[in-house]
């Protein structure tokens, strides 16, 4: 199953929701653990730069962080507001 | 089955590759298609803040976009050169 048969699926199953959401991942295979990870400092930016796109408070972002020998996963789940995201 | 769930099959499938990986997906489900989509623009930002923490060439990088009428995915697939990654 490629990733977005993922969220196709996922759509599907959440159909009956009318929120909008906004959801991003970022994965990091990593090879080797010699280095820091830079997951959360990323994660600090890339928030930075849907703010620019999206009006939302701080409550209304869900982070989720997760990682093992070889791999880390950033997950921020975004609800946005109906009809109210800023024009680009 | 939860997004986390997804990459944890995806790694497995995949764990013989020793090359790094960094796969970042935004997921937008719109409620309405009253306003242009912010996605193509996000997606040239991401990747500046991206560049600021791995050393990759834009041959490095492979994008994927697909929407329909009430979801927009991108998808952003980066190989990593093994330990050639910036330090934060």
């Amino acid at each position: 199953m490629s990733l977005l048969d993922y969220f196709r699926v996922t759509k599907a199953s959440s159909a009956s929701v009318a929120k909008e959401r906004l959801q991003i991942l970022v994965a990091h295979e990593r090879s080797s653990r010699s280095q820091p990870s830079y997951l959360p400092q990323l994660q600090k930016e890339l928030l930075e730069v849907i703010r620019k796109y999206v009006n939302v408070g701080q409550d209304a972002i869900s982070v989720n962080f997760e990682q093992d020998d070889d791999q880390e996963i950033l997950e921020l789940n975004i609800v946005l507001p109906d009809h109210q995201a800023k024009k680009s």
